[in-house]
């Protein structure tokens, strides 16, 4: 009927096609809708998936069909260029952040131990004065310009590539945010790092792309200077599904950024960038430290596990059983301001909580300007504590050190090194206190896990130190700055590790115990316990330290922090991600899907189908009147039988290379027909998929789950148990020899190919009539 | 009807329900066919996806309800103690291997270097001898004892993941044939490694206990000292899905393999163990060796990615031209018979060509005697050659080194150092050619690779060594003994590279660059090159050489080299195991597929359906008529309309836990029944999957094998398009919250449901009653 033209549909089937082709262009620029309801929820992974979910659609085949046999090649020498682009990108910001960050601090604590050779008072004044303006800066930055900037944003990322977009997460505006942001963030000695921001940042600039799985990886690489554990990151952390080649790009992308960082790093390293580029390729080179260790001290590692496991855990539970009972809604409209990370233990359990709260219910929703104050404030609480903690600690004196150690103590002024002279009263005397508190993050670090230095801390001055990093850590966290949580968690792990060092030494009485190496075990360990990670945090130790003898140890104590922290809650950022409202989606079922079926999971859906051919105003009325994003097509079969035809989704979308950066999309309510428009027909068959993957009702839930998630789909249509089987696929049916020449051929003919009756149609055509020839309305 | 009792069916059903168990039990032995007929395939994959694809029969459920609330936390912990188990044993054989290698190999040169103080020709019968013997042991082992244990291995467990059994691939005796049979070919030293075995020795060891995966990881791990790389050639190379808790449980076993081995090797520091042990964990450390390096360097080593992605292609490419021109059913049948490998160039390409053509046709079809004639004429020829050779070389000086450089030259007689003096008529002269060729394969690689050496070898030295090793390669690989194709082609990659650093140096005139990095870069550029391995082989490099900054410049050898070999073929473990018939599953579907739907896949099938309730002699003559190995289910419904109730397979197993290893099975021809068995009914419904995954019949057979590959399937049901859609699941009805209370409570009462009713029933005694009330035959 349709095929012969009919009175009731006059040439109306050229005309609606483009007003629905209208539709989805006017809201192209939103992939994704700001609050997501119903099944409103962007899939990103769909959107990285797209090589591999085959697209089926008759618009899209259209595509296809125009494009020419240069096609495929041109669009994989595109994928790699951006590969290419995304990794000289991310290594170019972290390059960019790290050497503002490293200038500003080196002319931040040069001016200050300069000022404080004639006053202690006048040098604490213009420190935190640096301090504060750049705090402030960053601060003003994300609450006026960048808000989605604040926090790590790596839950954000994850939600994203498990399907769940967040509002303005990748957006050119959040880059520019989220980089400047954590400059000021970090380079204002704030309790927090620029490695969580660097991986929103790499994944920002890569969504510009269209690959924000490489991006993520990028950043990572560019944050760590890891390469291979950027990659793993990426691949273990970020995403929720994984193909080989993918991994391969990824891996691409993760070479590119460290040939940038370390040329740009040679490039430093003749003194061109100030006080950037002292260090080599390697963050916290401890290769020269211990490389052997004896059973007995399996023991004490294994207890730094254990630690790094429980530290982090009964804050969360406690914090979660509260969200639950009265303010979880309060975490979906405020995700910048949840505050957990790094909230170890009883004492600092219900100070977090107090804090959280407080913060939330009556400081953050009184505007900007409170974030803003509240920000500075904690700016100058850091440098008070860091300035004045340091001047109340005794002075300690130097170690008789051999000649060419290396080793220099008090370190020359103006240098970025161990032993800092800080309030001693004579010449060969340092601050252990200021040599981890008084510096920059990464020269803390590299101090807590420096080899050679029996005694270097006193215990009290690691405890001190311990409790006050930790305090400012959980304070800092909430605030509406770029926070990343991996740094504060090498402080702090890295300090109880060098505390068990400490002890260690002093039991065994051994010399080839190094406190530096606890350290490092302390830093994993306390990493392990809060992310989860294993393979990638372990490769990405390795990475920072350049010391692969100690692997089998790091994996140890990831091993056992990971299973402590796993037998209590879920990895940081899981629980994040909870808390922000993002739901993500386990790689395992429920258990109590394995009760359920298919059809309980859809119990109370009243289920919207469109016919095959309908009313434009019927269609609009459909759209507005409920909020579901996919619909499935009916029509008539030959013998008058309803069929399923296809699903069709409310936006419409052929472009399967770059996804425009998620931004607030227009509805449907934002789009005015004319009354012309409205009574038009609309046939829906070359816009829908055909065939979108089903299971029968009785299914257990736990394997359609199963499918859902590991083919990142986003609708599956629940049918009726099938009457018969056509045929059974089993890997012998799959095993086609491919003949290239015949792909050639029939990818040029036959990319179009009939609906139902599995006829194939040649030529393009084609697609202006319709398809279903047998199948319309009777 | 059957609820009531029946005079048609009086009792029967109790009854045939035993037969029925009993036919897989007489069958359990044999988890798979020797010969895969038709579906017969069996699906290693799936056996360890247990975890994940939701097992659904109700004798499944029926053992899962009689499981007590310890039964989930025991499995956990039965889980994680396998995993142990494996890294324990798989350490144990490696380093039994290692230290029987080592020793053999040890004595050997020990008595060789002793005798031809005297007399060459008696050294060189010695020598010659000595390899012999070792080589006949083991082709002696394989060939009349453990067939299965030929080659490497890596192929066949890679098709096991993937989902096809190769006959005899995992049994106990093929553990204990690859142990000693490699034993014997790499102490013979026949060109050809025992890395690739030892991946199938943990493959076997943790096939045992049904956890394959953690078996090749912990194969990498011992064979390399590489955890963390071992982790990821399990999941980058091995298996065909992945999940981030599997990556946990292969973590810790590979991180156990890290301590039983380094234990060892420190228990064998103090000489305990012969000449084993007396490197440190780092197989070739070369962290003294070149750690920056110039722009300008980038093009040779992009040169030598190149050459390791070509050198592999030319000859594998016509060879399969030919392989499929007339004898690709030859290697079906013979599997340990195909030759490739390591075949480089134009100039041996006809070469290899026809020994394997010769060996194929001639040789190996005239019985084990040949097959072990052929391996000790190989070895008398690896004797003479790698003897001869050298001693027509002339002897250089040594170099001048510095006093504490910890180089010695020559080498002190009875140690494995560099330098190694031979046939020289001086005592301050080395042979460069005897320094790589009369040398174990370890200490020849780290000659190679060893920094500060240089014009250690002579352009002639190499280019001699690098086309006898490669012809020995070539010749050795198609025998019948254990082959490893990573130490040749290690030896290979660092000759070439070497020869490229000699120029480098030439040319350059630079005394920063290292020939020795070179030739890692080169052996680095070989393995990409073949094997096609991204980022675990650039983490197993560095973790065997222990120098991490060199990280950046084998990523960048390994992507020029697999870019270049991917543009003309597939890997080399993907080759190999197509010349072996086992038909693995790709990643991504055949571009064919995006224009056939799932209809045109099974086009030619017939579909043997079995009704609910039959007589046993009916499924008897089924299952003797044809091989399938799947059968659909059928029934009516309460309207008397038909309908699909479950998927049946021929071989019915609940354990879920240990796979029985691989064998031979029992087929139905083997099971007899009398004629009073024959006659009885039988209810399918306890043992059918009543939701096997579904596919509408004009699904894009590109989107139907995603399906069947990433969720590791076994059948699909192929089914008409539904005339309805009951609902629509999307990511919102999967976001369940758990209770954990509800949880366990329903597991207890409610594992066993309704099938097509939805019915909840409680208990279990229901069981012996039929569940589909409603459905059966009217």
């Amino acid at each position: 009927m349709l095929s012969g033209g009919d009175e009731d549909v006059p040439d109306g089937i050229g005309m609606a096609r483009l007003q629905w082709t209208r539709l989805p262009t006017a809201e192209a620029d939103g992939a994704s809708t700001s609050a997501p309801a119903d099944d409103e929820l962007f899939s990103g992974a769909a959107v990285e998936s797209l090589d591999y979910e085959v697209i089926e659609n008759y618009a899209y085949r259209e595509e296809q069909a125009k494009r020419s046999k240069f096609w495929v090649p041109y669009y994989i020498m595109l994928k790699w260029l951006f590969s290419l682009l995304i990794g000289v990108g991310t290594g170019l910001a972290a390059i960019f952040i790290n050497l503002a960050v490293e200038n500003f601090s080196g002319w931040k604590y040069a001016a200050t131990f300069a000022i404080i050779k004639h006053s202690y008072f006048v040098g604490y004044f213009v420190y935190t004065l640096f301090n504060l303006a750049l705090v402030f800066s960053s601060v003003y930055i994300v609450t006026n310009f960048a808000p989605a900037a604040a926090g790590s944003g790596i839950p954000e990322i994850k939600g994203y590539l498990n399907g769940v977009d967040t509002h303005g997460i990748l957006l050119f505006r959040t880059l520019v945010g989220k980089i400047f942001g954590s400059i000021g963030s970090v380079g204002g000695g704030l309790a927090l790092g620029k490695e969580g921001p660097l991986v929103h940042t790499g994944a920002c600039i890569a969504s510009l792309l269209g690959q924000v799985t490489c991006g993520c990886a990028a950043g990572v690489a560019a944050a760590f200077r890891a390469p291979v554990g950027g990659v793993l990151f990426a691949l273990e952390e970020v995403t929720s599904w994984w193909r080989s080649h993918l991994m391969w790009r990824v891996f691409f992308t993760s070479a590119v950024v460290a040939v940038v960082v370390r040329s740009a790093m040679n490039w430093c390293n003749s003194g061109k960038c100030g006080h950037f580029g002292a260090g080599g390729f390697i963050i916290w080179d401890i290769s020269g430290g211990q490389e052997d260790y004896s059973y007995q001290e399996l023991l004490p590692m294994a207890i730094i596990g254990v630690i790094g496991g429980l530290l982090e855990t009964p804050i969360e539970s406690s914090f979660l059983a509260y969200g639950k009972q009265c303010s979880l809604s309060d975490a979906h409209t405020n995700p910048e301001k949840v505050s957990i990370g790094f909230t170890p233990g009883a004492l600092f359990n219900q100070l977090t909580l107090y804090i959280t709260k407080w913060r939330r219910t009556y400081l953050h929703k009184k505007g900007r300007r409170v974030k803003i104050i509240e920000a500075c404030l904690i700016s100058l609480l850091t440098s008070t504590i860091s300035f004045v903690l340091p001047l109340l600690r005794k002075c300690s004196s130097c170690p008789e050190v051999e000649a060419n150690s290396g080793i220099e103590c008090p370190r020359p002024p103006g240098t970025d090194g161990n032993f800092v002279n800080f309030y001693c009263s004579r010449d060969k005397e340092y601050n252990d206190l200021a040599t981890i508190f008084f510096n920059t993050q990464d020269d803390a670090i590299r101090n807590l896990f420096s080899a050679k230095t029996f005694h270097e801390y006193s215990a009290k001055s690691l405890i001190t130190f311990l409790v006050m990093f930790y305090s400012l850590a959980v304070v800092t966290f909430g605030t509406a700055v770029p926070a990343g949580q991996f740094v504060p968690g090498i402080m702090i792990g890295s300090t109880y590790g060098r505390l068990v060092g400490m002890f260690v030494v002093k039991f065994y009485k051994k010399l080839n115990i190094e406190e530096g190496t606890y350290a490092l075990l302390g830093a994993a360990s306390f990493l392990g316990g809060s992310m989860r990670m294993t393979v990638s945090l372990c490769v990405i130790m390795v990475e920072i330290t350049n010391n692969l003898k100690l692997l089998p140890l790091i994996m140890l104590v990831l091993l056992v922090s990971k299973a402590v922290g796993d037998f209590f809650n879920e990895g940081l950022y899981e629980e994040q991600a909870r808390l922000r409202g993002i739901p993500l989606l386990d790689s395992r079922p429920k258990q109590i899907m394995r009760n359920m079926n298919a059809k309980d999971a859809c119990k109370n859906q009243k289920v919207v189908c469109l016919p095959r051919v309908s009313r434009v105003v019927d269609i609009v009325s459909v759209l507005q009147t409920n909020k579901h994003n996919g619909f499935p097509v009916v029509d008539r079969g030959q013998n008058g039988e309803s069929l399923v035809i296809g699903l069709i989704l409310r936006r419409h979308n052929f472009s399967d290379f770059v996804k425009p950066a998620s931004s607030k999309g227009k509805s449907i309510d934002d789009i005015h027909l004319t009354e012309d428009e409205l009574g038009l027909y609309l046939d829906l068959a070359p816009f829908l998929n055909p065939s979108p993957y089903i299971v029968p009702e009785d299914m257990s839930l736990a394997k359609v789950y199963n499918l859902f998630r590991q083919l990142g789909l986003r609708h599956i249509f629940v049918v009726p148990r099938p009457s018969r089987v056509v045929g059974l696929i089993t890997r012998k049916d799959l095993l086609l020899e491919e003949d290239s020449n015949t792909v050639t051929t029939e990818l040029q003919s036959t990319s179009v190919r009939g609906l139902l009756n599995g006829k194939m149609l040649g030529g393009n055509a084609h697609l202006g009539r319709p398809l279903l020839d047998n199948l319309v309305i009777g």
